[in-house]
């Protein structure tokens, strides 16, 4: 995950957007406040039912391209909590925190490269003890709760969340919860490398939960404590990182658009060389149009070869691949031992999440169809977290239920994840389905009985046609596949 | 997770059998010891290529039987952080604690109830600074390092991981890593319910990490501090509990049957009255014949209305369920409000990795056809990290490499995971394919450019048969499909 510093405007206000996305995320049942019957807790979310299937979705279509369907790239899966020592080689236990300050007028503590930004000398505005008051501001930003320029000194606040392993607390036994996913595959390397008889270049992939104690934590799930990645470590040898960079950054930014994210609202970014992070040689982000203005979906940078480098040097354990054919420059023979360059598009799950529903997301205004107009999420077949809705027209018609159950279970032993729905009137059941992002709904009706057809309906242009019923099972799964 | 303490031979030794499967575990790249460059961490393990597929798979499975192929079920994902008071309302903060002790001769710390049991008042001997001397046990155990009897007071230790939410370290911002997923879907109960008009019995399930700080962590990844879960809670009228606990612990036996665990291995065990833990009415383990003999699998335990009622009363949310039919006995009138009894079966994803590594590992003796012998892991199809392995006969050939790797990619856009081979002889790569679980391989040759056949290899009888090539996708897809 990149860790470069941007600036932002710090603020609560969110555009009405937002505002919708996250009454149709509760409404929906995508995404709850955690604990929310405890009043919640600070940017902690809990996916319900839809949103925990649009999240395995999109972790599982990361997976298929970026494992499954490479020869060059493995998965693994690594423990949350790993050896501190870990930390300490990659920098993290000196130097992952943030400045902090704490406003001496309202009390509010706040992120220094996030408050809101002055001139330094400028003089601002802002209310002290019930008056407003004049102050000159010394720095170049102010308390971005009541704009106040009286302010402590910055301090450094390492985000990485302690806790201890073993029945006593001491500075013995602390260890941390990851902030990142990407150390794993480095001092892993080997073994993965060595198991697999793997030669540079390849990949080593992993998915999962990461921890950061950010203070300033923003835009629902956007940011927050507890998120989740989708990380890849591409090791190459050092003179093709600049190649394997560029490659990897066109990649990613296709794979977006393969799943049907509007062109118009992705953009790639070059790092300017003083925001790179310390590790980094060069770096991408891929940025997203949120309703608060462009900011980052995912990073690719090239990494060099500085975490391999640092885990060698603190555990004492060479990490370098042994190439028979590479020219050593100090023999001028072929047979070379090299620490590889790495390559790494670093996305992340949670937020990905909040950009396909964004991006989905549409309010259409009355049609024929839909006197009342519509919200509809138009989500990518693959990602949608229900593929097909079965609706028996009427509830009470045994027949008709019992034809639209035996239909779900056909799609369900094709792995397809059918819904059966039927409470409510059918423009209703339509409606929710709309709401949640299925594609397809299919209709059992009186006609179904008389000649075996069923009302196929897609979601994205209200068109209805009758299909054969024992077909179903194959017209969406073919939908599917080809989308 | 079923939390009843039971008594166990504590030991360092395990029968070779285990020794084994740990070798083949980091010989094929299933499970490194975490950190491992730097010494290990206690009881951390990181999953390799093979054995993030294999734990992948196994959670896939159970979420698509449990949630996607039932109406009554659906699954959610919730933080691993949640609010503090979720965990005080549960029992959790007072009492989830184990008895610890210390040795006073070898300072050993160790749990009373696994410590090895003596009859109090024996008279045991030990080594004592470097003399053999007696001792009377006063209490049911001795230290299991040195066997004295000169022990501490027990105490308790809280089995939570604590951590602090927010910059400063104070006892108003501890939070703790969830122990269980299951508290999740207590208190996003009404959420789920509303959200879906669910009516009960239904049922809302997750999977993901839990961390205990255990003391005594032992066999490989069966007892570890961080720890993956696959739990679901069913929510039924309360004089249904009974049913139902007896459903699901015959549809949870049966789970394990069909993925392929030999009966043999497997028993149903209804907990003694004095082993139930505070919340469950009643309680069965699925227990598995691990190698160190019969240990647990899974629980299913009738949890009453326990968890809804301290959540209830702790967060003063109503969490009843109205039942417009029910009838209330105080009015005699349909209409009641009620909260729903909950059954819960609770697996372990860690755990299950290990058994059904256990149960799939053979040592055949030597045959026609591998006159060494093999070791074959006879893993499910559905649960095989990697399905079918690609082979191309000759690695110098580019037609049978092209072939093949068409071939793979064909495998590839039917989302069945494929692996394409090339190094060394034919049968090292079927030996490897063997050990690693793949169930089918199948090899290129020069008779696929005269008939276009390729040779079929079943892994679990060795048999081969020529099929012909376009024929291969198909053929495999349902062979898994039947499975």
């Amino acid at each position: 995950m990149n860790e470069t510093k941007k600036t932002r405007k710090t603020g609560t206000e969110e555009l009405p957007l937002m505002q919708k996305i996250v009454a149709l995320c509760k409404r929906r049942g995508f995404v709850f406040q955690s604990s929310e019957i405890y009043g919640g807790l600070k940017s902690a979310y809990d996916y319900g039912p839809l949103g925990a299937e649009l999240k395995r979705n999109i972790m599982a279509e990361w997976w298929r391209t970026m494992v499954h369907e490479r020869e060059d790239v493995v998965g693994i899966d690594a423990s949350i909590i790993m050896s501190p020592k870990v930390w300490e080689a990659s920098g993290h236990v000196s130097g992952f925190a943030d400045p902090l300050v704490d406003c001496l007028v309202c009390r509010a503590r706040f992120r220094a490269d996030k408050a809101p930004q002055v001139s330094p000398g400028e003089t601002v505005e802002y209310r002290k003890e019930g008056k407003t008051i004049k102050g000159v501001a010394e720095r170049g930003y102010v308390c971005p709760e009541c704009g106040a320029v009286e302010l402590s000194e910055e301090r450094q606040f390492n985000l990485m969340f302690k806790t201890n392993l073993g029945p006593i607390d001491s500075d013995d036994n602390t260890v941390y919860l990851r902030p990142e996913t990407a150390q794993a595959m480095f001092v892993n390397f080997l073994n993965v490398q060595q198991t697999y008889r793997l030669k540079p270049p390849f990949g080593i992939a992993q998915q999962g939960k990461s921890f950061r104690n950010e203070i300033t934590v923003e835009h629902f799930i956007f940011r927050s404590c507890e998120f989740e990645q989708m990380e890849m470590e591409y090791f190459c040898p050092p003179e093709e990182a600049p190649q394997w960079l560029d490659y990897w950054k066109d990649e990613r930014f296709d794979w977006y658009i393969r799943l049907g994210v509007k062109k118009e609202n992705l953009r790639l970014r070059p790092h300017d060389p003083d925001e790179l992070a310390h590790y980094a040689d060069a770096c991408y982000d891929i940025e997203y149009r949120y309703p608060w203005g462009w900011d980052e979906l995912e990073g690719i940078a090239n990494r060099t070869d500085y975490d391999l480098a640092q885990h060698q040097a603190a555990s004492g354990k060479k990490l370098t691949y042994f190439d028979p054919q590479r020219v050593n420059p100090d023999t001028g023979k072929p047979g070379m031992h090299y620490l590889p360059y790495v390559v790494e598009p670093a996305a992340g799950a949670t937020r990905a999440v909040l950009m396909f529903l964004v991006d989905a997301y549409e309010e259409e205004p009355p049609s024929e169809g839909r006197p009342d107009g519509r919200v509809v999420l138009r989500l990518h077949p693959r990602l949608a977290p229900i593929k097909v809705a079965v609706l028996p027209l009427v509830k009470k018609d045994e027949w008709l239920t019992g034809k639209s159950r035996e239909l779900v279970k056909a799609f369900w032993r094709n792995s397809i994840n059918a819904f059966y729905d039927e409470k409510d009137a059918i423009g209703r059941r339509y409606a929710r389905q709309d709401e949640a992002g299925t594609p397809f709904c299919i209709t059992v009706d009186a006609q179904t009985r008389e000649d075996g057809t069923v009302t196929l309906r897609t979601r994205d242009d209200m068109q209805q046609e009758r299909i054969p019923l024992e077909d179903a099972v194959d017209i969406i799964n073919r939908k599917i596949r080809d989308s």
